[in-house]
């Protein structure tokens, strides 16, 4: 019998095949002392981002088993920065300095990090590594300066609190290189979701985009990890877990106006869920052009409020959204021959727009529950048990006249299977069940009793507990 | 002979021949020491806005020899407020006190004023008028707090640099009212424009917007003369002087990727004219949720923020945009039918977006050249002279061959009239003359020896000099 | 009989017959529309501070009916400047712009005011002044820039809420003049107070010092209205009404380490009363060596935090703390002959503390009631009357027994008499008398049925009512 | 011969030795890889601080190698916590959280290390430590909160760039107990000094002080390392490395007046030479008194202020001072039992002052040379080599003439010890040399070819390499 499966999802799994069966050996749920970096994945990819800018050089790290990560941008020699912060929840990394207006540039890196504030280890390690490595002494002049922000990537995102850590960002910034930048569901941006506000939930990743003009070299970098919904030039919303009665070409205004509706049911909506609460983009605008540092600091105002356009809404308290504007001053033109710094600033945003769009990975195509009978009671049996995610997280599967169920059996639900009773697992193959839904789960059995929730880049892998 | 004038012209004219006669009698130019305060103009127009809200009582004041006016918001009691400034050239009076966080409504009034830096005069006499009527002593527990921020409209935009006062500022505190707000050209948007960025240099205005949802009242005001394009939730921008090749469904998208088009002639574009250095968007977002200091805060930069989204640029450096986010604590659900803070941002954006497009007017149609002779010589001849506009502006107007010709011969160019050189007046029609052009000026002449440039809520009135 | 008048009051009387027999002639009590600019007074005093430094202009006014009054400072031409707010309750005009760290000379005048959030006004008034005589135009590059503060010296302080105005302010900027500042009680130092955390309510002014060193100058104004104690740099309170207890060479440590006794009678201390809750000491600290943005903001942290040393507590929550930084940057030496920012700010602060120290006159003497009989009862009725000292204040004066009363029987106190009882007024002489106390009263009345409160700078003038 | 060893000097030698014994053993210089934390040392010292408040445990963990080490502050449960950053060059982690005015209570711990911006480390440590030990989970409402701030203490000040790093602070968080702090150079304050401003270069600590009031409770926890001078509350400077001519009994104003001479020779005095320009006082202050968001910023910001007084200049250049306010929020009194704000300021600002007079250790005492030959031309030559401190600091021991001179010979100056001229060590006794001058040093040679400088709480040692 043939049964359809998605692409993306053929795709995903030779990956998780491959990550799968390997976790699945050990015994234990992974803990934050036995990780192992992953560096740089998605660099060699068709979608990373290239560009010619050799003052900039970037790492990244991540643990698969989270997946979480870390993105870190080395500066060839120490920069200018600035910091503008409007989140409502903010995880920042010595901003107060930067605030200072100093003319001397001193910003020797920039990190970004998942894990929330925990990831706020991985901005100090980098500075710690530059004393390590001899790079940066002690002395009055010679005292490394890295900043950096975080986003929120745990809670019900995923059944493990693993969180990027020094030994992670320090192998990511003896990895960098210059002129590539993996673009989507890498490094800081490893499991990054937008829209909650709307339910969307999509899935997101870190954006990137560089345009030159003459000399004038622009970046932006940004891990968009939004409350809001992400919208492209036309109003719409590419990316978004529908509503059922939501039309396929969803536009920004018609949700907007939605809301206004006061004849709607359910009004007010209630609160945001927990979970939607946590989250941040945290964004980075590189120019070559020198820039005092009051111009500096209004680059950075501009292009962070420019960013409302693509994020809707932004700046909101259940965001962090922190930018750092950064000015390598390697084009100093002549003032007739200068790009004015509000065209600058107009450009930038541009630039940030097609970088916010690019973070989004294709989204996990839904599993087609199968009409058919796929599996028979011995193999039902044998996926029976429970499955550790992690110290709190577990899930019981028990066969039933010819069904799977799953149930909850941690401190936490597992994403759709909640703790409180127990749900039929459809199946779609031999191997594969679903709990269908606005967010439908997809759960992969292999042999050697392990168990792969959502395979593909933001898998949750288990194994099934000796009895 | 038929002669084509458009209807808003016909409208204005007669409003124009009015004013115009009237100031035409006055020998020398108008000076800030015997201007008449005109009240609450627009109110009992078609296009105010009209809600129902005691909190709210608001009046308006404008000198039409500016023009320029100012807005006073007052409370039926004081209330909370918080402040976002985030433009580049702000004018506030008293922001660090909101930056306190204290929980004490305190607020009694803000104001919205035109004229620079000097507007600011507005926003502290409506203080002091508290005194003087005895509303508000001098105890420890009883003094006013006044804020209020300005726009620029002086420069070229006008032909004379008188401001809103003292005088003007406390009579509209002495007419305002409840419910009624005029949207368009009036109070403190008498004289402003948007769109320099682009050169389009439209007509703007105050806007407003009321929405009721259940028992949430929200409302915004807001100021629009920003140095970006105004957009609608299409992407378009409505109102715009275009460029002759620039279609007439003009899009910000296509403007911004024009911008980025390195291969463009002349770029790096200039920086922009003087002028258009100096803008300023000033907006009030009033809700009657209570609501704690850091909530407000939080609802003026989530909606601040979302401004950028119908402002493109925004926050320019070429700006002083200024949010102040007021709760009036009518209303305090329990906890389960509070509004969440961040779906109250969300809704309030929206009606900051209505606000914003509903600033702008029906913008001036473009006067039409005559192909026939209009008048003769001897009408001309007399039309000949000196006209004084104000001490630094002024228009010499000179017959030949059966032309009339225009040059400024104050210290400043009159628009497109500059000093340098002669500049032919087109006939429209017997009184009427044009200059035509991205921003055509229309100038009347009258019986008496007055005329009147871009007759309308703009108009620029001057009387011939007795040689 | 002999009466011993001490000297001050000597002085004062002289000047206190003026005043109040020209105040009395006029039936109602003063209006803040028929007021009187009195101009740079004491400015040729001997007190007066004088250096030569030409870019610094300084005016002041004030109004002897509250008295209250404005002082301002006007630069020869546009400066930079930095602001500091460090105070629970300031007001300010147009700080913000001044923290945008722009390197652009654009600061025309700083002025400081009495009439707390009301006295702004002259703050916006010097600012159109500029416009008015043409000083400044309206173009986008000749903006005029005027930033300024205000103490709070209304409330309980005076029995009128008279505030410095539009006319006060544009008067004392056209009275303006280079190298002369009057120390003491003038400007807006006219009715100031420091200490009432610990009761000492003593008189203050406005304080002033001026150093040379090599071709560095740096001068420091303040007007200091403290909630703290003015120390010394032996640490000693020079002014202070004491409780009796207290020792005649008051320390401020003694006192701190009293309001640490936990064993003492009354602790807590009650809340400070009311009117003691409003107070601010503004500053301004001017340097003529060029600096950059940022080390123009340092100064003004490192000086504004030096200031803690002479007035202890500072910063409080009742206070309004503000210092202004300004650099004319006159002076722009080789990089070796530059003083370091940080000695600079240390110089700075000990001018500051040297200005502080200044501003405090000769505190008035105590009157001495006479033993003898002073009045006969003839006299004590011609007393008798109601004084109107303000459409608030009224002291109704009663003789009974050979004995005079007092009672406030408007709607404040008036100083140490209250309203709901009648208080004994002690005769020190046949035309003046006493109320006892640690805070004194002296009331004296003329043959035309002036009476005049604590005659001299501070003096209250009624005249009483025809029944 | 008897030679004068100071009280102070016997008892460090004890220490030293053993400590000088242990690492000599190690062929090479001490590496941030391989050391041992020393945690709570001084905690049961006559010196500590006891007092009683269950909610605050502190903990500390020290470097001998560097020395450098950190002080964890953790709270019992969440508290509320404010902060205000004054100085030229703080090192923060997350101050924009506290800055956000929010009322419910968030901040787990708050740390304080030394190793300049590396030292940021330590506070990222302890917020992931909580994860590691399952304290805190990753969910939207359960994750830690850590922030803290550093000193400098690299440079000059010791020959290596040890600094807290991560397994320091989460040792030093597991070894926290409530009740006691030690005060001296202990934890964050092992190696930190004041007075750089006049030359002092006085040894410092953390210094710490308590108060009770009734129920009410104040801390106060600081680690000096100033560039100006401390100054008890008689205006003396007990502690400095005097010139020659000052008084034993040094005063702050003296000093002050000394700077504005401007006859001195030598003015402008030159900037400070580069170490001297990082130094920082972090501090912390504890009330147990709710508070609201304003309230507790208002604190923090009153409490920082009163420091200028206790040390001169305050929050300079070359500071990076950093105060946190925290409330407990144990008592809530009602309103007429509640301690003023400002008299809560008031106190807690004299519990500060008396913490950083804490601070100061006893300084070491002056080696006398001796004039007897105090070692033979053997022993000299024994002690002859090149003695590695670290990877770039040498000192290379020459025996000459009956005589031992030194020279750096590495990447630094060793102290007083230049690179490029030998200086005499002259002899105190057999095993100890001394280079004489404001700041001298003592070298003290051991028979196992190891040499200790200024043996001691701050000794640096090193062992003679193998030719």
């Amino acid at each position: 019998m043939h049964i359809a499966v998605p692409k993306l999802f053929q795709l995903c799994c030779a990956l998780a095949a491959l990550a799968g069966s390997t976790v699945a050996q050990a015994a234990p749920p992974p803990s934050q002392a036995n990780l192992s970096p992953v560096l740089n994945a998605g660099m060699d990819g068709a979608s990373a981002l290239r560009f010619d800018w050799p003052m900039i050089r970037i790492g990244t790290g991540e643990y698969d088993e989270g997946p979480t990560g870390v993105t870190v941008f080395r500066f060839a020699r120490p920069v200018h920065g600035a910091i503008d912060a409007r989140g409502g929840g903010p995880g920042t990394v010595n901003p107060e300095f930067l605030q200072l207006g100093y003319d001397r540039p001193a910003l020797d890196a920039i990190v970004f990090s998942g894990g929330s504030w925990y990831g706020l280890e991985t901005v100090t390690a980098v500075n710690t590594a530059f004393v390590d490595e001899g790079y940066r002494g002690g002395r009055w002049d010679n005292v490394g300066l890295v900043e950096g922000s975080i986003v929120y990537d745990l809670g019900s995102r995923r059944l493990n609190e693993i969180y990027p850590d020094k030994k992670l960002a320090q192998a990511a910034l003896r990895a960098v290189q210059p002129g590539v930048y993996p673009v989507g569901p890498y490094g800081a941006g490893r499991l990054v979701m937008t829209g909650a506000v709307f339910g969307c939930n999509a899935h997101s990743g870190q954006g990137g985009a560089f345009r030159q003009i003459g000399d004038l070299k622009i970046a932006a970098f940004t891990v968009v990890n939004a409350f809001g919904i992400v919208t492209d030039r036309d109003g719409r919303v590419p990316d978004c877990n529908r509503e059922p009665a939501w039309p396929q070409d969803l536009k920004a205004k018609d949700l907007m106006a939605d809301a206004m509706n006061t004849r709607k049911e359910g009004w007010p909506p209630p609160p945001a869920p927990g979970d939607a609460r946590r989250n941040t983009t945290i964004s980075l605008v590189i120019v070559n052009q020198a820039l005092a540092p009051w111009e500096l600091q209004r680059l950075a105002v501009q292009v962070h409020t420019s960013m409302g356009r693509a994020i809707q809404p932004f700046a909101t308290e259940y965001d962090g959204d922190v930018l750092y504007a950064v000015s390598t001053a390697e084009l100093s033109p002549p003032e007739d021959e200068r790009i004015s710094l509000v065209n600058l600033g107009l450009l930038a945003g541009e630039v940030m727009w097609d970088a916010i769009l690019s973070a989004a990975p294709e989204q996990p195509a839904m599993p087609v529950p199968s009409s058919a009978s796929v599996a028979d009671a011995k193999t039902l049996n044998k996926y029976s048990g429970d499955y550790l995610f992690s110290q709190f997280a577990k899930l019981t599967v028990t066969a039933a006249g010819g069904k799977l169920f799953g149930q909850a059996t941690g401190e936490r639900d597992i994403y759709a299977i909640p703790r409180n009773k127990s749900v039929e697992l459809l199946p779609v193959s031999a191997t594969e069940f679903t709990v269908p839904g606005r967010y439908p789960l997809l759960l992969r059995f292999d042999a050697k009793g392990g168990l792969t929730i959502n395979p593909g880049r933001w898998q949750q892998v288990a194994k099934k507990a000796r009895r």
